[in-house]
Formats: C-alpha cells, structure tokens, sequence
C-alpha cells in the first residue's frame, strides 16, 4: 500500500494541473465571484447530520474498498474523486427529495460537501494507516509462522477486534494535534500547493457551479453504470469460485505455464480500475517488475535449487525461493522510501529555509514550487478565504493540550495492549513524532507526497533493534510502526484538508471537527471490517490465496530483519539485495536527473518491487486499464479525460462492495456452487478417467 | 437449416421494405437516371476473371461458415448483406490498388458487383441444399446407429468425397435450366417481387453511388472491427477445450442444474450476431421452444422413465427420451412446413390465375403483392431495364435441351452412387420436377419463402414408402430429397438473381453464366469443407459433441418414420406428436388470422422446434444478440440500422472462419493445451484429493 499512495501523487498532480489550468484558461477572474452571492454558514451549520449520515455510508464503503487492495495487492489508487462524486450525488438526491416535498431547511453548499469528502477521507485513511494489509496483520501468527525459522520462538499477536479498536483511538488523534498550531504557517504564509487537496477544492467548487453540476451528473451516470456492472460481474464470477485454484481469478489466459508464473489475467474489475486511475508509467513499472522477476529472475534461482537452497523446504519457507521474493522486493522498496526520504527532506527543508526567508522580509509571493499561480497577493479569492480562515482560528493551547493529554493516555495503555512496547519507547517515539509529523506536512504539501510508511520502516528498525530479538523486538518495531504511521499520515491529511476547506471556504473549525468524526469513524468501521474479512477468508494471508496480504509478510520481515540481522536470508540472497537495493536507488537518480518530462519511460523501483512477492496478474489488469484508458483518449480524449476517473471509480467501487455480501456469504457458510478448473489436457483425461469410473 | 432459411423471409422483407422506401423516399425520380451516364457493359465484359476470383475466396469462406451453422444448430441467417460489402470491398481495393498503378483496364460496375452476388449466392447454397447437415449426413452409419433398433438392419452409405462431388454434379444443375423458359414471364410480365433480390439490387446500386460507397466502406470498417473480435475470441477459446466438456462452449453460465438441461450462454459469437440478424421474433420463438420442451417438457417425461421408457436404455437411444425430443420436433417441423406448403401453393395458385388473366387482357398493371410501387407501367426505368433484359434472352430450345440432357446423365448416374434408388424413381422425379420448381420460383417471388425442405421431405415421405423398408426405403428417400432440393431450391435461386440483374441492369446471360459457375464451385467446395469437417472433428453428428448436426438426425428419423410407420416411436410418443403437429398448425392460422403488425408476439412454430432437439443454449446466444440490437437501436437508431448488419455478418464471419485454422489444427492433430472445467463443489473436493494423493 505505500506505493499506491505515495506514487498517487503523480496521478494526482497530473490532475490537478489540468484542473487548474483548465480553470484558469476559462474564468481569468475569480472563483470567488462566482459563489459571491451564496451565503457561507457558519462553521456549526457546515456541519449537518445528513453531510456525516452520508459520511459513514461512504467510509464504510470505502473501507471494504481499501481493505480489499490492502489485502490483495497493497496498490490503493486515489479515490478521492469518487468519494467527492458520490458524496455529491447521495447528499444532491437527498436534498432534491427534501426540496421537492418541501421539507428542505438548508440547501446544500459546497463547505457541507467539504465536510463530506473531509469525514471521508479521513475513516478511509484508517483503513490504510490501520496497518491491516501491513505492520498490524504482519504480528499475527498466520504470517509469523510463514518464517518458521524464527530463533528465539515466534512472537505473534493475532488480530481480535477490542485491541484494535483501542489501538486505533489511542494512537490514532495524536497526528491531528501535533500539526494544528501550524495550519496558519503553512496555507496562508507558505501557501503550499497540496496538490490533491487543491485538485479536491477545485471539483468541489466546480459541482457547485450549474455547469459543473450537469457534468458531475453524467460522471455519476457513468460511474453508476460501470459500479453495477462490476458488481454484477464480481457476482456472477463468485458462484465460479468453489476452491481456491478455481475461478476467473485463476484463469490461465496466456497457458498453463505463463500462469504457474503468475502471468495471467484474472478479470478483475477494481485492478482494470485501478490502472485507469494510475498513471501509466506505474502501471508499466508494475508490469516490468514482474517481467524482470517471474518472467527471469525466479525462474533463473530456481535453477539454482539445491544448491543454493535446500530442494525439499516448504515452498512458502522463506529459506527456499520465497525468501527472495520477500527480501529482494524489501531492498527495492527500502532504497526507493530511503531515496525519497532524503530528497523530500531536502526539498523541505529548502523550501522551509526559503520561506522563513521570504516571511521574515514580510513578503506574501509564492514560492517557485507553487503551481498555483497567483497574480496578485492580495487577490479577491485570497482575500475573502483568508478573511474567513483566519476568523475561525483553532487555539495553539488547545491543540498542545491535546497533545500532551493524548500522548499521556497513549504512553499508558499502549504497553497494556503490546507488552513487549515499553513505556520509554513510546515517550521517545512522541517526543520526535510532532517534528517528523510536520516534515511529512510539509513535504506533502510541496510534492503530494506523503512519506507515512518511510517513517514508519524508520520506528520498525530502530525501536526493533532497540527492543532487541530476545526481547520480542519484531512485536515491539511493528507496534512502534503503527504509532509512527498514525500519527505522520493524519497529520499529513489534516493538512492537506485544510488546503481543501480554504478554497471551498469551509472553516478550521468544521473541517477539524470532521477530521475527528472521520477518525472516530475509522477507527471503528476499519477493524470492523477487517475482522469480517478475517473471519470470512480464513486463508487470508496465506501466499497462493485470494488475500495474500503481501505487505504484512515484507513488514514482518522487515522487523525481522531490523532485529535478527542477515542471517534470516537464504545464500546469496543479500548480494542480490544490495544490488537491488542500490538499483533502485539509481533508477531514481536517474529519473531525477533527466526530470520529469523526459523520464516518462524510466519505471518507478516502488511500484517495480510489488510483483516481486505478488506476480503479475494484477499488473496484467491494471496495464489493460491502461490500455482502454489510451484508446479511450486517442478517441475521444475530452470524453476520456472528463468520464475516465468516473467509469474506473465505477469498477473500483462496485468490486469492492461485492466483497461486502461476499464475505457475509462466507461468514454465514454459504459455499459457491461451481468449480471452473483449469486441467492440462493430461490431467484432465486423468481425472475424465477416474470420475467416469 | 430450414427454418433459418425459410423465416429468413421475415427479415429480409423488413429488410428489403425499409431499404425500398427509403430509396423512394429520398428519390422520386428513377435509380437509372443515376446511372443514366454510366455505360452499361456488354455481357462478356461483366464477367471478369477478377469477379470469379473474389467470388471463390468468397465462396470458400461462406462455405465453412454455412457449413458450421449446418452442424451446429442448422440455422442460417442470410448472408446477403456480407456477401454484397465484402464481394464490393474486395474488388474495390483491387480497381483501387489497379488504378494507382495505372494498370486499371477496367472499372468496377455494378454488373461485375451482381456477378459476385449471384456466384456467391449459388455456390454457397449448395453447402445448404447439398444436405451436409441434413439427408447427405443422415445417411452416415453415425447417425443411423443413433436408432439402432432399425428392422430390417442398417441401411447407410458413409460420406466420402468422390461420391458426394458426383452426385452434387449430377443434380444441381437441372435446377437452372427447369424454369428458365419463364425468366421473360416472371420478371417482365408478373413483375414478381423477390425481396430478397430486389433488396440485394438496392444494396448493390447503392453501393456504386457515391454516397453509399462511403457508407458502405464505413460499414466495411465495422464488419472489419468485428470479425477480428469474432475470429481472435474463437481462437481464444479454443486453447481452453481440450476435451469434449470443456471450454466456454459447456460454460454453466445458469448453473449446472440448468446447464444440465441445456440452459446456459455459449459465449458463441456466430449465434450472438445471427441472433442480430434475425428477427426478434425468432430468438424469442427459439427461447419459448426451449423453455417449452427442457424447461418444462422433458423433465416431466423424465418422471415417467420406467414407465413410458424403459430405465436401462442409452442416454442417445431414440426408444428413450431421445426419441420424445426427436419426433416432438419433426412433428412440429411437418406441421408447421405442410401449413406453408398450402399457404403457398394457394397463394401461388391464385396469383397465378390473377396473372395469366391480367396478361391474357394485355395489361402490365403489378398485382397487389407486389411491394413495388411502380406508378408508370412505362416508367424510365422499367423501360431500360426491361430493354436490356429482353435483348439477352437464353433460347428455350437451350433450356428444354439442357434439362433433358441432364436428366437422362443423372437417371443413368445415379443408381449407380445410391443403388437404393432405382432409375425409375429418378424420372418420375424428374417429370415433376420442373412443376415443383416453378411453384417455388413463383412462390418465392410473391413471398420471399423457399419450401425447398418442404418439396425434400415430400420426396422422403413418397419415395421412401415406394420402395418399402426391406429395399433400402430409407437411403432411397433421402436421396430422393437430395435430388428434388437441389433442384427446387436452385430454381427459385436462379429466378432470385434474375431480379437482381434486372434491377441493376447485369444481363441475362452473365447471370446465367455466373450462376452455372457458382453451382459448379459449390458443387467442388462444399464436399471439400464438409470433409475437413468430418476429418477434423470425429464426433460430429453425436449429439453431445460441438456438432451434433441436428438435421441429420431429423431426417434420418423422417425417412426411418415413412418407411416403417409409427411403430418406431416410443410410448406415448405418437400422441404427443399429434398434439404438437395440430398446434403447430393452429399457431400458423393464428398468426395469419391476427395478421402481421398483430401477431408480433406470436411465436413461429418452425424456430419453437429447432432447440427441441437441441437445448436452449443457442437460443440464448441468439437472445443475447437480439438484446444487444434492441439497446442499440433504443440508443441510437440510424446507426443501429446502418452498421447492426455489418457488425452481425463480423462476428458470424470471423467465427466461422476461425473453424477453418481450427479444422487444420484439429486434422494435423494439434491439440489444446488446457481444459477448462466445471465441476460441482463436491465433485471438486473429490478431484482436489485424487489429483493431491
């Protein structure tokens, strides 16, 4: 899951390039002027029952979404633009309802619709920083004993739905406060650009417009249509599903032999999704990725059987061939977060040192970084949400209080729940966190990309290490993983929300308060619905099933790794590593040095690394939504542009539900009726043989 | 393969009124005077080599796919339209090809287009009359075993090559020269209509404006677009069938107790586009039927095994539930084919004696029937056209000539291939023939309704009882109905294309000439293909297999039937048949009671009786098809209109020629690699643990 979210941002700001300068080219003046004459309600009235109703129908959708890509490949495209539709499309019937039997007391305005999209995003953030598909299902035992080499006995806790949920509330509101005394720094000093938050802003204010909200119709239409029929497809694909190897998810579309190296297309509508959503280059890096690994690698260590690892191992021993899937997509995925680590730190603290500078001469002008191009300082839209920001200031004692209270309730039960995380940790962890919480702020508001889970590798190994192996050291790194995360990841959120609520001219108040709703939501709704996974899937995990979870095996190796050193590697298996690790770090030099328009054919090493472990079937999907999307946009590329996000959000959404009523079926044990196989013609004239007799 | 091309009629007609009006709607002045400056080429000239080129690729092509239709389902949509796009793209891209290089000696008219049409026409109806999927094939030992409980022992004659060529030869040709004596009487004096012509003259004429030529390459484009899918999909498909049950063609689309009794969607692209071909009225009829007899029909009976059948008996054996489905289904067929047989003949009769009253008081007035709105008798058009026609008349001395000759080398040949047939039984064929012929030529102008099977099955039912069950009634029967078919169902071809070279100014004799060359190449063609058929897939005619060759079986059984009486039914049977006989007439008489525009809804006996026999599978294809039209159409007419055709004939093409590499692939003997499976639940759990030990 890092890597959807933080190569996102490429999407993202392609996207808010164009949405900006598309508004730009169209209306020189302001948008401000536009909404000059609608009202703004104030900050209680912003926050109405029906905007949270709708709210936690969304999350909790958007929560088997995100758990569904956590669990299975760990790639979770932005699904921002179809949290904001359909919150439009839910709260814009409700109120036309409302209207029509004249009940309506308050219209609908775009700071409701705000609210929304805030409450939103942030319970479905849970579900990703929850650390479900990683650090939090990477304790359990099912993955623990994928390593069964463990020397000093295996360390696992398993996942039960009350420690989650006070795991989650205890570490989990930390982030919101530890960033808030700087929200005025940051959007109205710094006016950094956050590129999603902007892009967000500006589709809201342009579904409130009468133009934007015809053409938000017809993207609800659209995304209408392509959710039931993905829903309908992941149906009618279940009663296909009687066994694990049975099914459309397990079709040998390019042969038997392609498919035993996970080249094949498994028709699955979220990853078509998904790869509509990413940008292309993702989806080919994922693609080359895979080549590289099961199309050369695998199959050239495998030679090696015997030799450079015992022949009769388990096939998911990590000691055998799995272990270097595990650790050489770990040394990909560390030099890459270890890369953008110290180029994001260094941009920050540039551009920190860059606008103290410009601050302390009184100055206002924007820095280069920023796409936003202001004219005037003192622009009318500036002005007016300045005006109205500034009015609904959250104290600075308010948020410090808040921290400290919350660290001390922190510091205290977090070792009731993981005994093996000693108090001192937890005090050294929160004594830094509110620093590494503003870098990632800050980073992400300049470059959209949020580092959550870098920092969060950073806790595994030094508080792993600190802990030390005898000492349940893997426990402890991953339990200081989800601390770390937590807390970076919804400061970053809060921020970027902030951005959205100044240019819909919502106010701190109501965009923070939401952000606590939100939380609360996710904190609830997302162990939730991972225990109805866990319950549902018992093979959830496990290598070869649906659920795979690959990032919860690579954390747990990771922290394995922090505290046991090297040795957990099979032969030859580090020499490999450090060439992948350092690889990874110089596609990335490269990237950088031919900058960004001219490295459009260079792969990302993140997005590489994630078929290491998974194969390429996903990455077959998400390249055939690359393609539609591209013959889409050589056809008809205004129509592409305009219904692409809409028709993928569509395919995305209506899989995920499915997994909804999927999983209650499999909870109450209702089994799929049919097992479509796939036999080699020998085989099958085996078993022709022995059912006919 | 009768009721697709007798209800064909239906379609053709909607087909041919719509093309009609809106040519006369757009144009009140004449088709000719488009052409007025065109020059019209001599007979000799309009019979190029180029034209006889494309038309064998052609031919080659229309074969497998009739060919396929036979052995599958034995429907047969019209492939007029294809025919016609592709016979001008062909030739088109070589004038154009020609010209650039200024090589061009000749340009392409609409004559040489009418000489393809007609070649096409005729060489690939022989793959429908030359019974491959009807008497030719139920005279195999394959299909007689099927009613192993023959009395008199087994009486077969095995397709080979050599005698099919000869016996094609011997027969097809008489057809020509029977009515060609009233080519003048028919087309000038009755005007006859024969939509299906007068349509494909449209086509044609349309075609060589330069309006409709580009059209016509868009629709090209569109056929092109399709028969790649169509051809890629069969190809796709065809790695997953490594045995019988295998592959999408046995997908449990409806679960396995419905696949079971024959419901499911065989994600087959050729009865998807005949389903848009034909009328909705067929697809439903065909669905009703199905519904009717598996859904409802069998399983009843299947209650009383033990009772009306003995338990013990093969699943294939026509003395169990085999023979309900069999004879219920001939019943109707007999039915619905004898209402028709009378229908037509008085219709025949009376226009007819309209005619010959009309013509004996001198006037050229068109009778009511005619759709042809011709407001001057005298017309610019008629005048030209007439002109022309009348210039190159064949002699009677040639035709009467021609027939006898042919008939004394057939009387003298064919005894020797059947020696069932006795030479005496030819010539009273062959002193009637000629009658018969020119009742359905006529028939067929007013109503657009071959009766070729019909005029077949009188010669089983005849001949077969002559020669008595102990002096091989049953071969001889069936050849008989090879003989008549031929004949009869070329007569009212030839007639068919003289309308259309009327309507487009392509001379008798180049019609002649061109249909005497189709006749010959389907007479070499269609034995070659059935032969790669019957190589390349050794199950054929079994009906469980990918071709069950419906009709094959149907008329052995009618054979069997007029030979030794109802006593080869089972219990119970022949009351049932009554039933559906008498319904199958009284559903006729209230469909022509209510009239066309209020009998919409009515089903068409002869397509109910289609999926008796063989399940509703392709019902659901065609269904598919008829639902993918009806949106289209709902969302955009004119385009649905112009390109539904085009994109029908596509996937029907590509189809239909992917069993040519695929035959190849099966006779070289390479198989697919993988079968894809459906298995119960329990069953699954059963081969996990066998193919595990």
């Amino acid at each position: 899951m890092d890597n959807g979210r933080e190569n996102n941002a490429d999407r993202e700001m392609g996207l808010q390039d164009e949405v900006i300068k598309k508004l730009e080219d169209k209306e020189e003046l302001s948008v401000e002027r536009i909404f000059e004459n609608k009202e703004v309600p104030s900050w209680r009235k912003q926050l109405t029952m029906r905007a949270f109703a709708v709210s936690f129908v969304l999350s909790v959708m958007f929560c088997f979404i995100v758990m569904k890509l956590n669990l299975t490949t760990g790639i979770i495209p932005s699904l921002n633009v179809s949290a904001g539709l359909l919150g439009f499309f839910f709260v814009k019937t409700w109120t036309k309802v409302l209207e029509k039997s004249g009940m309506l007391k308050q219209p609908f305005t775009r700071q409701e619709n705000t609210v929304i999209q805030t409450c939103v995003v942030a319970s479905s953030g849970i579900a990703f920083s929850g650390g479900f598909g990683s650090y939090l299902f990477g304790m359990s035992e099912r993955v623990a004993k994928q390593s069964a080499e463990a020397k000093y006995g295996l360390d696992y806790k398993n996942p039960a739905i009350g420690w989650m949920i006070s795991f989650l509330f205890v570490v989990s509101f930390l982030g919101l406060f530890s960033v808030l005394p700087l929200q005025k720094i940051m959007i109205i000093d710094f006016k950094l650009t956050y590129p999603s938050g902007t892009a967000t802003a500006y589709l809201i204010n342009s579904f409130h417009t009468p133009e934007g909200a015809k053409l938000a119709k017809k993207q609800v239409r659209e995304l209408g249509k392509f959710f039931s029929f993905s829903f309908v497809w992941g149906f009618f694909q279940w009663f296909f599903t009687a066994a694990d190897d049975c099914g459309f998810s397990n079709f040998p579309t390019f042969g038997l032999k392609a498919y035993k190296y996970k080249f094949f297309f498994d028709f699955s509508a979220t990853y078509v999704g998904v790869g509509m959503i990413c940008p292309h280059i993702i989806n080919v890096s994922v693609l080359v990725g895979g080549i590289l690994s099961w199309g050369i690698l695998w199959p050239l260590i495998e030679t090696r059987k015997g030799d450079w690892y015992s022949a009769d191992l388990d096939p998911h021993s990590l000691q055998g061939l799995q272990g270097y899937k595990v650790f050489i997509g770990i040394a990909m995925i560390l030099g890459d977060g270890l890369y953008n680590f110290f180029k994001v730190l260094r941009q920050t603290l540039a551009g920190l040192f860059y606008k103290f500078q410009l601050r302390n001469a009184n100055m206002q002008i924007p820095v280069v970084e920023d796409s936003f191009r202001v004219r005037n300082s003192l622009s009318y839209d500036d002005q007016r949400r300045s005006q109205l920001f500034l009015k609904d200031q959250i104290p600075t004692w308010f948020a410090i209080g808040g921290y400290f209270a919350l660290a001390a309730v922190s510091t205290a039960t977090l070792p009731l729940i993981f005994h093996q995380l000693k108090w001192y940790y937890i005090i050294v962890i929160y004594i830094f966190a509110p620093t590494l919480a503003f870098c990632n702020a800050f980073g992400c508001g300049l470059t959209d990309w949020s580092l959550a889970s870098t920092y969060g590798k950073l806790a595994i190994f030094t508080i792993g290490a600190w802990a030390g192996a005898s000492h349940g050291g893997v426990l402890a790194g991953l339990a200081a993983c989800g601390v770390m995360m937590n807390i970076v990841s919804t400061a970053s959120d809060l921020m970027q929300d902030f951005k959205t609520g100044y240019l819909t001219m919502a106010s701190p108040y109501s965009m923070f308060v939401s952000q606590v709703v939100g939380t609360a939501m996710g904190c609830v709704i997302s162990p939730c619905v991972f225990w109805i996974f866990y319950k549902a899937f018992p093979d959830l995990g496990i290598p070869t099933s649906a659920y795979p979870a690959p990032f919860a095996t690579m954390y747990y190796n990771m922290a394995k790794l922090g505290v046991e050193g090297f040795s957990a590697l099979p032969k030859e298996c580090l020499k490999l590593c450090y060439g992948f690790f350092a690889a990874s770090i110089v596609i990335n030099l490269i990237r950088d040095a031919l900058g960004k328009k001219r490295s459009w054919f260079i792969p990302l090493p993140m997005a590489m690394a994630i078929p290491f472990y998974l194969g390429s079937y996903f990455a077959i999907d998400m390249c055939v939504g690359s393609l539609i999307l591209f013959v889409w946009q050589k056809i008809n590329r205004a129509k592409a542009d305009a219904f692409g996000p809409a028709v993928a959000s569509g395919l995305i959404c209506g899989d995920g539900i499915w997994t909804l009523p999927s999983s209650i079926l499999a909870l109450v044990g209702v089994k799929p009726p049919i097992c479509m196989k796939f036999l080699s013609r020998a085989t099958n004239t085996k078993v022709d043989k022995y059912l006919g007799s």
